[in-house]
């Protein structure tokens, strides 16, 4: 008999999972229910879509229903999984077209329902329209939309990537943008304090007003936002945009009974199966295991999303592949300002037992003497015993944030802080010193 | 009794070397000979000073002579070492002020004389006026000088890195430019074809005449370059500029028996020793290990020599360093295309008696649907039997060269391409795809 795989969210992670295993299974039955309007899109680039810098939504789906339908896997937008019954192995799908109501039995489960905004409810008036946060296309489009209307001051709630990127492209379009954070600097879950002061600098280069270490108590307005109340000062605003960091949307794991982890996010193995049989998970709604601390983490990035469905996907396709982890490496940019990230800030290494010694180097992202010059800071995070890599972050100019991926790959190697100041790395005066900075903060941390 | 360092020409390998045996040996008594006007100079920035995109001579010398002079090296330009007498350790330095020659003794010698551009005397005329090559900083001012006189066409001989960067320089300044180059694509030496062609693509968008595959026979004038002449087509130009690549100075080495290696150049071990006693050799005129090869190499490149110098001082300075060996990383452009490489090419690989297979990857530099995505590619060769990775190439749009460093520390770490395919690199529309191109010629390389 046909198997059935049944995908629940029809994103990053839920659709690699599919592409994969209909790559290698072409027998299987594939179905994915998402309830929004689109599938398999980058939310990456919905900040760029909503400020206008990417012109259509088309640009931002990978792959339409069309397209699944030709690879033979049935997509079903606006269809919301409400509940699932593990015993009977079946599902409750919502059609949101008419609101009716049906069950459908699965082999396989792929649990991808991703993340959703955190709007914590401590915040008065977080639900108020003209409140908006970024998580789906259709979020995107709400937000261009108001964008697009007539509006003058936006109040961004969090400096987090999605904060950052929606902050740069509201200044592009000529908005007056304060932005509000509890943290000392913006990043504050991923830089430490010297690289995210930088980061500070770079958002208030482009014109936005930042308040570091502000709380935001309320949003104000009646029937529609009107501006944001703070501990000691209000700020007026006709648009809202929360950047409080994202949640796993677990809730219909944990009533069906998928066991979660600690992190709150649905537990899994590096095969991506959950504890029960037959049911999958990847993506913004799992866990993973971060590969210097040893632990288990949940961390919401399409990076993540697409490698673990893909494995999520190869092994219920038959096949046999394990998740080697993550490191958490991230970049983002606002303005000329460009941020790259990996591994552990220094108090995460402390608090997985390392004992963190740091490398700075202070340089431009260019040979010294060219002209397109920019400064950039690189800082490298070693273990004082052994020169392990633990971490490793970039503040910088143009062509700053990708030279991360230089200290994830050795992170990942387990090449020490000492070994990578000796790596042939490229040079040319556009584009470095002859002393990458990488070796130089490498070399420091290695002392 | 004070020891004495002597250094035999005052560049990267040379000054580096002195710079840390005085950090390390606050005692030695440190003497640098060099036959120009200048020391420890950015070499590779001089295509860019004599096209005038880097304003000052100045910009280009990290320290100068009164600076090292504060560190207690006693440099002395026009000042040129012309034997090398080893069984009395000495030497005999012609003054080029006044002609006269006197000796000098020494207790370590720092041989690093570097290399020269190729002047084959196969091509009639190559020593004619107006044949200019680039090596020393008189060099680069001696051909910004002839660019900025009433010159309208130039010929460069070769299409290596020089070559490229002259052509670039030279078309900014509105010159017509023909390249000619005896091998089928430009960089030959370090690409393979299907990446040569894509750079022939980039040479030939910024308006560079290049014919491939044509020897150059002769210069053509009498008392001064007024063209050049090939086997079926004759080219004017007013100007001549040899990119033929470099060859090691190694004449007073060779006159004074310090040991050549096989590739012409000084042998030397990890610490940078000769096969004489306190005589120490690094940079252009050096060889050094190929981490992937094994083999000997001579590589004229700015960033080895500043490496291996920085091993001998080490050792000069009875420290304990060893060169880790090379892979061979270069990185250049050429109008708006950049070029990366590291490891072996194909053919090379097979010599070193691997099984190289391609993974191919065609995309853009940043998300497909960013306004500034161009194309780049990326070629990863990896062993057969164990996925070993061997080299890689990338040519592309803005902020192509420098991920060639990723793949330089994979390769350098002894990341196979199987698990390269799922490193945890960094991702933002401006930035990449979310599955960089990196990861999926690795994945191709792989299978």
């Amino acid at each position: 008999m046909t198997e059935r795989l049944v995908v629940v969210g029809g994103d990053a992670a839920g659709m690699s999972a599919a592409s994969q295993a209909r790559r290698l299974r072409p027998g299987l039955e594939i179905i994915a229910f998402e309830r929004g309007s689109h599938v398999s899109y980058s939310a990456c680039g919905e900040p760029y879509f909503a400020g206008g810098l990417v012109d259509s939504i088309d640009d931002l789906i990978a792959r339409t229903p069309e397209q699944f339908a030709a690879m033979d896997i049935d997509v079903r937008l606006h269809h919301e999984v409400v509940e699932i019954d593990l015993y009977r192995r079946s599902l409750t799908v919502r059609s949101h077209e008419d609101g009716s109501e049906s069950p459908i039995g699965f082999d396989h489960l792929m649990y991808a329902t991703g993340s959703k905004p955190a709007r914590p409810d401590s915040i008065e008036g977080i639900r108020l329209p003209g409140v908006l946060g970024l998580r789906t296309l259709d979020d995107a489009v709400a937000l261009r939309d108001t964008i697009d209307s007539d509006i003058k001051r936006v109040a961004v709630l969090g400096g987090g990537y999605i904060g950052l990127e929606v902050a740069e492209v509201l200044v592009g379009k000529g908005l007056l943008v304060t932005m509000v954070t509890s943290g000392q600097h913006v990043l504050e879950r991923t830089l430490d304090a010297e690289m995210g002061e930088l980061a500070n600098n770079g958002v208030r280069e482009i014109g936005v007003d930042l308040h570091t270490g502000m709380r935001v108590r309320c949003i104000r307005g009646t029937d529609r936002a009107t501006g944001i109340g703070c501990e000691e000062e209000e700020f007026p605003a006709d648009l809202v945009v929360i950047g409080l960091g994202t949640v796993p949307e677990v809730e219909l794991a944990r009533e069906a009974g998928i066991p979660l982890g600690g992190t709150g996010a649905v537990a899994v193995d590096d095969r991506q199966r959950t504890g029960v049989e037959g049911v999958w998970c990847a993506g913004d709604c799992a866990e993973a295991t971060h590969r210097i601390s040893g632990r288990q983490v949940n961390i919401a990035l399409g990076t993540v999303a697409n490698k673990a469905g893909r494995v999520a996907g190869t092994n219920i396709g038959n096949g046999d592949a394990r998740f080697p982890g993550v490191l958490g490496t991230a970049i983002t940019r606002v303005g000329r300002t460009e941020i790259g990230r990996t591994g552990l800030k220094v108090h995460e290494a402390r608090l997985a037992g390392y004992d963190p010694v740091i490398g700075m180097a202070t340089g431009t992202t260019t040979a010294g003497y060219w002209p397109e010059a920019e400064r950039m800071d690189v800082m490298v995070i070693a273990n004082r015993s052994d020169g392990r890599l633990l971490g490793a972050q970039i503040v910088g100019g143009r062509g700053s944030a990708k030279k991360i991926d230089v200290l994830a790959t050795a992170m990942w190697a387990g090449v020490s802080a000492s070994e990578l100041a000796w790596v042939d790395l490229g040079y040319a005066p556009p584009f470095s010193g002859v002393w990458d900075l990488i070796h130089i903060a490498a070399r420091r941390a290695a002392r």
